[in-house]
């Protein structure tokens, strides 16, 4: 038995199940029914004060009555009842509870206010407790049964390489039914429920330190506690573990249809979608996908590289995969001219190029499969491979030619990977992956769930640069809308490049400093009262040095003329800085992962593109650089229609400074806008031309903000 | 049988089969054995000279000697054999022949020239070839049985509802396997090989005409006549049948294996992709999207709009169904509040907007069921409803009555399109669809087939609006490279709106010109030596006009100064506009479908982010109007950032008539390019600024034409 936290919920050594029915088709006897069946060797109490046994077992009235000690408590009595039992559960030293009832969070306020004791009692008394409003977990590695899933209906399960984490206890089951008829065995499985206690992180992380998950799975509808889940991805990525996650709700109508499930708030599915990629999770856009990759995933290895052999058995497939691997980033790259010249020799008509399409010429050679596989993984050293055999599988004649070639190459070579795209007998399948290869009907899905396993394999040889540390005991910052000058000085400490300029009150100021900054300023009035500055005639730009001093009167003149009530603080002159692409940083506080950065490309690309990307923050500047390369203009970066090449680098330092300064001021501001931030050519680095930082006291009606 | 031309290959009452084996197992006897297994009821004549009887039947020693009229020949003999034996069915009159043998033009020019020869033939005798080098073609209406595909080996398929054609052989062996697991039944399957004559459109054709076939299902490499393809597809949608197609080759490497593969040009994936929704095919993107919109369509009903009902019995699959409809463009239409409140009264804790999450009440009470497919079809007159029911389907509580409620729904409602979502046994899946009903384990897969076969109905429901008339006898273009004042002239000619301008060879007659134009000019030097204008100072911008004829000398000897030696064929004098937004416009000659006219949003857009489409010549200003939509940049046009809306009409005008004007071209350029096409705030219309044609004989390395 783990030391791990959710032990007593996962991997407890005695059990007692609260109101369990001697009738096992009941939902209170099922469970019990299930642990039966699945051999569960630990300690096994019904509790029924109604019963002196309950399908066969010793009954007890109540926990108290049980002798020795239990781990983990089932509790499936009436919402009424349940609080009398957990608090029996305290009295027992119980330190694991599985809830199924219903009728708390999900049915209201009244029911929200009792699972809110529940979940008291559970913290008070150091008890993790599962759900309520849960379809209960499994652990097949001891037969640990503590749900009510039809899925267990047919029998127990095998204890297999996959763990499953499900928000939703119906679809986690429909789940648990694909994931069986592909043939994956779901060794350990939670459903989550309320979440008054246990959510999905809590199974993630458990399932990381369990020997025998090779990979993850989660069904997803919105993460509590987006540190938490940060947390245990990082712990199953460190135990070489895939975390393959579906999140749903990120469709309007969906978002609707998941906060009236979950009545928990669904955060921006933009911000899920950046920080999964950024935490390391394989996103799967589809419950089959979610399967499909998983599959892939618990082969017993994982490939090496994005490195892809391809071959097949007919032209039209290997046309097919190759459109496939392009557009998931994996690489056929091409046999050597003597390897090719090598295939061309058993097979005049082939292609060998990768794909290598040997034709149907393996059906009169079958040593053509031999030689083939050889080539691939021997000489040419490929990490991966997939085969197309179509009906081969299970064709009289070739079926067992071919297992043999295949397992035997897969044998030889046990650190690569190879799949095939074939239509085998579902034995013929079982027989393959008892050799560590997976079957896939379609080839093109064969492709992509084995580039999912490629990019997963690729997070966990390639972990995350640490996120730099967070300063601590950084100025508190000024209340309510803090304005250009004012949060450019801020954000200037805090390492974010500015342009020299100055507050000038009166025209000999502006005279003075006007020949200090250059040879061509920029001015803007200063004043609490006008927030749109080039509205009111606040902006001049382009103005000489020598001229300094008679704009200074000009533009404050025109201020004072059309807002005549303005309190004016003075006018900041700085340098006009010509060449370079504006680009706009945000910051807000994301109800799921604190502060998040996002950035974009100004004017139309965030305008009408909506061509944005997000990341927690705090970030380094190498994931900094990832970030810039995701905006799909990011070629204007690069000069773009003869405009010199910007400097990349100073945006990178600068959105990594801003990340670093938002982890540490998290809580003091509602929301942060840097726009627009200049990045000039390169090596002549970056300068926020405007700044505004909202904190909790402000008005949230700026429309300054940034879309 | 039909009178469709492709009658005597695909539905023949008579078959010769050349080389017939008498080992079932050979490809030259395999054949055979898949006529008398699948029960062929006409005439069937083996031809080999060196038996008596083949598996049986009376053989004849050549074709000549068989008694009586064959309207379809199979020739399976080697390729140096294949020739006689073509020249033997041209004696015989046979109608068409099937050919499997290869050696042909995939194996080089010697074989190209052999195939040449044979196309001839058929050509000369007005036989109908499909092949060579195919695997033949079934129909399983009549058992006709041209094929050696091992799918066959099975035993017959039933003659089903869906049409295949294929250009691989291979692969379309293995979409039949995909098909048949489905259990979707393929009643007629063509593959088409090298394609000397018969191709992918005349299989779609003659399924068009099938009066069992309801849906056709394509996997393309390349479309050899586009013109034909589109023929055979409009000819489908008459009938009231869905063409989904895969077409393969899109990435680079993909291209390659399918040149390599079929020796034949792909054209750009780009291309295609518009050509096909232009056309009304659902393209597919992978194998299995293929088979499950093929399955949708299958269903004997296709849905009469996109509004959907989703109804669950777990709230997860309801969130996840909800983001696929919208990822789908799917409308799931929020039922009115009577009908919300009526399953509220139902289930209190139900969701009941839509999706409709009944929970898992229905378990308690089955009733639940027929109540609310009838609010969901009767009340709220839904045209198609998805419901999500898990393992239901396949509990021994719930299977029988859900089946009784869903296909009682579905028989009182058949002009409804019913899905379901849910795990069943073969056999209880069977049941379901011989009731109408289709099945997807994976509710997203549910949800994006039904959006597929959306719209399919869609297409049928509204066809294409007629492509305006190509207009005859337009003078023809001159020849070489037309630049700037005379491809404008000629556009203007075919509708292009233009600006008002003048052609002058003096200062004199700049200046009386320039009064006319308006008040501010540009000026443009007019050369044939001279394509770059503006780096040899050979353009003037807002220049006043009255003066125009000093502009008119300024500009000469500015040209002069540069380009001592070009020749000088005056000035061009037109008004300066402003406002508005630049588009590209091109057009070019695409190997497959002819002139395709391609449009663009100027700047970034074209150039970094690629954003442009394309449309087959010639189209209506209705389909300007969504070719101007797909735009991603398109909102510009609407008038994003500030700016007043843009004249789409006459965009969408001046697009028209430059696909009807090339259209009427075709063969005459090789490219045009309007660039930039002014479009002008709303009201203003629109005008070509700039304007190239290339004809053959123009060099090719002019780098003004567009990107």
């Amino acid at each position: 038995m783990t030391a791990h936290p959710l032990a007593p919920l996962l991997a407890p050594s005695s059990v007692a199940i609260f109101g369990a029915s001697n009738d096992p088709t009941r939902i209170s006897g099922r469970s019990l029914r299930y642990y039966r069946e699945a051999g569960y060797k630990g300690g096994l109490y019904p509790i029924n004060p109604t019963r002196d046994t309950v399908q066969g077992l010793t009954a007890y009235p109540d926990l108290a009555s049980v002798p020795g000690p239990v781990d983990c408590a089932v509790i499936a009595v009436p919402a009424n009842l349940a609080l009398e039992a957990m608090e029996s559960c305290v009295a027992k030293g119980v330190k694991g509870v599985v809830m199924f009832t219903a009728g708390f969070a999900e049915i209201g306020p009244e029911g929200r206010a009792m699972q809110e004791r529940i979940t008291q009692i559970a913290r008070d008394s150091g008890i993790r407790l599962c759900g309520p409003n849960c379809l209960g977990l499994f652990n097949m590695r001891t037969g640990h049964t503590a749900t009510f899933s039809s899925f267990l209906e047919e029998g127990p399960t095998p204890a297999g390489p996959l763990g499953m984490v499900t928000q939703s206890g119906a679809f986690g089951t429909h789940l648990l039914a694909l994931a069986a008829r592909r043939g994956i065995q779901v060794g350990v499985w939670m459903s989550t429920g309320n979440e008054a206690d246990v959510a999905v992180a809590d199974g993630i992380s458990f399932m990381a330190d369990d020997p025998e998950t090779q990979a993850i799975a989660c069904y997803v509808e919105a993460i509590k506690d987006g540190a938490l889940f940060a947390e245990a991805v990082a712990r199953a990525r460190k135990n070489g573990k895939p975390v393959i996650a579906m999140k749903v709700g990120g469709s309007a109508v969906g978002a609707a249809a998941a906060a009236s499930h979950t009545a928990s708030l669904a955060g921006s599915d933009a911000v899920y979608d950046a920080a999964l990629r950024q935490l390391g999770v394989e996103r799967a856009r589809t419950p089959e996908d979610l399967i499909e990759i998983a599959y892939a995933c618990t082969r017993g290895r994982l490939p090496a590289s994005r490195r892809l052999a391809v071959m097949t058995m007919s032209g039209g497939a290997g046309v097919l995969m190759a459109d496939a691997a392009e557009e998931e980033g994996v690489e056929l790259t091409p046999l050597s001219e003597e390897s090719q010249k090598e295939v061309l020799s058993w097979v005049p008509f082939a292609a060998p190029r990768n794909p290598v399409d040997v034709t149907a010429q393996a059906l009169n050679d079958p040593s053509i499969l031999d030689k083939s596989f050889e080539l691939l993984f021997g000489k040419e050293n490929f990490p991966a491979m997939i085969g197309f055999f179509t009906t081969w599988a299970s064709s009289p004649q070739m079926a067992e030619p071919l297992f043999k070639s295949v397992t035997g190459a897969a044998a030889r070579y046990p650190d690569r990977y190879f799949a095939l795209s074939a239509i085998a007998t579902p034995e013929m399948q079982r027989r393959y992956e008892a050799a560590g290869v997976g079957l896939f009907e379609d080839p093109w899905a064969a492709v992509a769930a084995v580039a999912g396993a490629m990019r997963c394999a690729e997070r966990i040889a390639m972990p995350p640069l640490p996120a730099p540390p967070i300063p601590k005991h950084l100025p508190p910052l000024p209340q309510g809308r803090i304005a250009e000058h004012e949060a450019k000085r801020i954000l200037a400490e805090a390492g974010i490049p500015v342009l020299d300029e100055r507050l000038v009150t009166n025209a000999g100021q502006a005279a003075a400093a006007g020949v200090e900054l250059g040879e061509r300023l920029v001015l803007k009035i200063v004043s609490p009262d006008i927030p749109h500055k080039t509205e009111m005639g606040g902006v001049m730009l382009d103005v000489p040095a020598r001229e300094a001093g008679a704009a200074y009167d000009q533009i404050v003149q025109r201020v004072t003329a059309r807002a005549p009530r303005a309190k004016i603080d003075g006018v900041l002159l700085s340098p006009m800085v010509k060449g370079g692409t504006e680009m706009i940083l945000g910051v807000q506080n994301d109800a799921v992962f604190g502060p998040v950065v996002m950035l974009g490309l100004g004017g139309i690309f965030v305008e009408v593109l909506r061509d944005v990307t997000f990341r927690i923050a705090p970030f380094g500047i190498e994931e900094a650089h990832k970030m810039i390369g995701e905006l799909r203009g990011a070629a204007i970066l690069d000069g773009a229609r003869g405009q010199p090449p910007c400097d990349i680098d100073a945006l990178a330092i600068a959105l990594s400074k801003l990340s670093v300064f938002v982890a540490a001021q998290k809580g003091q501001f509602t929301s942060i806008d840097v726009n627009p931030l200049l990045v000039r050519p390169k090596g002549q680095g970056a300068a926020a031309l405007d700044a505004l930082i909202l904190t909790p006291s402000a008005a949230a009606n700026d429309d300054e903000v940034a879309p």
